[in-house]
């Protein structure tokens, strides 16, 4: 999508042919930055501290972590050894996991000396494939929105969702994001209510700026709020992403989502998650299992911003002496999910609708 | 309560015997600062600002604008014009109403000459009332803790509630937090999980400050958190305030309280709301013509705190440009709600069981 006029991907191989750089997430929206990440402990680093976040981008991010840990020793115990470490920098999101995998079903039959080549071909390879994969849940997605723009006889669609599953947690297109771009881009007349979604703000500061950016119509929530609006009729549909979808289709995403699916279902408000293939893990039947990452108590004590002068600060915001529990997700039971928009349509959010839109194997869903 | 070792009231009348001062409340948690008001219409900016909030203490502090503007004029043209002009600060808590009326019945029949003493008289009771009632919330309150705390064997009793229904709300001890100080008070052990509140963080900030003032334990959480809380079986009752109950039972209070309603309903965890008898509204059948007020985006798009140094700032936090949704309450229907906790027990959030803890009309309502 494009940044002050210019098309960009969140994350892309830099002239030198082996470093990569990415969007400095942490300081958006305040300032637009990039920064290259040159070995596998600082796309580590990068993921761990949200510098890219978004379950498939930091898929992506891993990948070509791993192409530069193999530049470095392409070895088979580094091999083994780096998509552990890769891995354990974010528990929820089960992409991080995936496209490690991915790498790893290619990687270890080759011999090391033909490691890195090939390394680097599957994670440029993996990061078109998310464009391609995001721009098709988009295409299915699109005519749930033009079908209730219809019953509101052009009058504008109010959509609301959390956090940030934009093209910024993403390659491009985002997941959530690409049915609103393309409804927008056709023509739909169209408005998101974006919470803001604390503690980290992925809603104001990526969503607000993201939707800004394109042109989108929105105003921003703090998440207490979207319950109200959807008890008075002020929102027609929720769409959300992912970090993690069971076998059963319950839904792990960023803490909140749970609230907003619960409010959505007393009000008769469809609610749907948007997610890639890669997102589903059919090695867990449920969603009571799903590790949740506890997260530092500063993000919820503490608050970057503006200054009047434009320089960044952060404020402590809460009673001296607090401390603050800070789980970063939620799970959404499949109860309370109106569908589930992929790549390949939008199907039941329940074992046998994932089933027959995938197969029910995990082979069946990667093999496309 | 006690703030540094010294008990406080929220509100007090001055050594002059005719101006009143308050706690600067959106100066906490940062700085501890009293402020004098001395005129109507400075009590109602106080009331506006939220320099004062919450809703017991705005209509406390409403009595005393009117009883200064009687003094200042105590015609019947500046009597019914002043009440009007109070009431209009704020439009949802029905106690800033409630207030006025009953200054009005005092003081409407009395001859101009006589109203200013009246006037001081009446606002001073309400205040003594106020405590009074709020102490016995706390009484009736206090069972339902102690219940839970012997249900589990000892272990701490986990007590979500949102915004501040505290002593800070109030004159003194709080509505939804008395049961909780008196349990606190008698050793029984538990732990309360405060929401932060946004926008105006009336949890982290002011929730925060008086329960660690007090030396109860808490642990401050993004709103978007309880929902996982409720779900993982930590969180054993929730406790909220709210600034207008109407006669089924309907509950408006902090924007937000609505979704943990619904959480708390989803997973069997019992919701009370403690009010005074002020805060019901019985001329309203029913919580959907309640007025809701939207408040400033401001709120939304900026947050003030602490800079290292220990000076305030303010900082922008969300993408430039963006606008902001800010209503302030939603209404949380009756059926969501296990229990209504008043100054004269528990009852059911329902016509029948207001009606049979109050009698049926408003004037049963007030002659106690």
């Amino acid at each position: 999508m494009r940044i002050h006029g210019r098309p960009y991907r969140t994350i892309w191989l830099r002239d030198d042919g082996w470093s990569i750089e990415v969007i400095e997430q942490t300081l958006l929206p305040h300032r637009f930055e990039t920064v290259a990440l040159t070995s596998s402990e600082e796309a580590a680093r990068a993921i761990r501290t949200m510098q890219v976040r978004g379950a498939p981008l930091i898929g992506a991010t891993a990948a070509y972590g791993l192409a530069m840990a193999m530049r470095a020793d392409p070895s088979n115990a580094n091999l083994a050894w780096q998509i552990e470490f890769l891995a354990g920098q974010r528990p929820t999101a089960v992409n991080l996991r995936w496209a490690l995998e991915e790498m790893r079903k290619l990687l270890a039959p080759l011999s090391p000396g033909s490691r890195v080549e090939a390394a680097y071909a599957k994670a440029a390879g993996l990061c078109d494939e998310d464009v391609e994969t995001c721009r098709r849940i988009g295409v299915h997605g699109l005519p749930i929105i033009e079908a209730m723009a219809k019953r509101k006889g052009g009058a504008p669609v109010n959509i609301l969702t959390h956090c940030n599953a934009g093209w910024l947690a993403c390659v491009d297109w985002g997941t959530a994001t690409s049915p609103i771009y393309q409804a927008h881009d056709r023509g739909v007349k169209l408005h998101v209510w974006v919470d803001e979604t604390r503690p980290r703000n992925q809603g104001a500061a990526l969503t607000a700026y993201e939707l800004g950016a394109h042109g989108v119509p929105y105003t921003i929530i703090v998440d207490n709020a979207g319950g109200y609006l959807m008890q008075n009729g002020e929102v027609d549909m929720c769409i959300v992403g992912t970090d993690r979808v069971t076998a059963n289709g319950d839904v792990a995403n960023k803490i909140g989502t749970y609230l907003k699916a619960l409010a959505a279902r007393d009000n008769g408000v469809p609610f749907y998650v948007a997610l890639p293939h890669s997102t589903i893990d059919w090695s867990m039947a449920d969603g009571s299992k799903i590790e949740i990452e506890e997260r530092s108590a500063n993000e919820v004590l503490k608050m970057t911003g503006r200054l009047a002068d434009g320089t960044l600060a952060t404020v402590d915001i809460a009673a001296p002496g607090s401390g603050a529990g800070n789980p970063a997700f939620d799970v959404t039971p499949a109860r309370l999910v109106t569908g589930l928009i992929t790549e390949r349509g939008v199907c039941p959010a329940s074992k046998d609708g994932l089933a027959g839109m995938y197969g029910k194997t995990n082979e069946g869903a990667g093999s496309h």
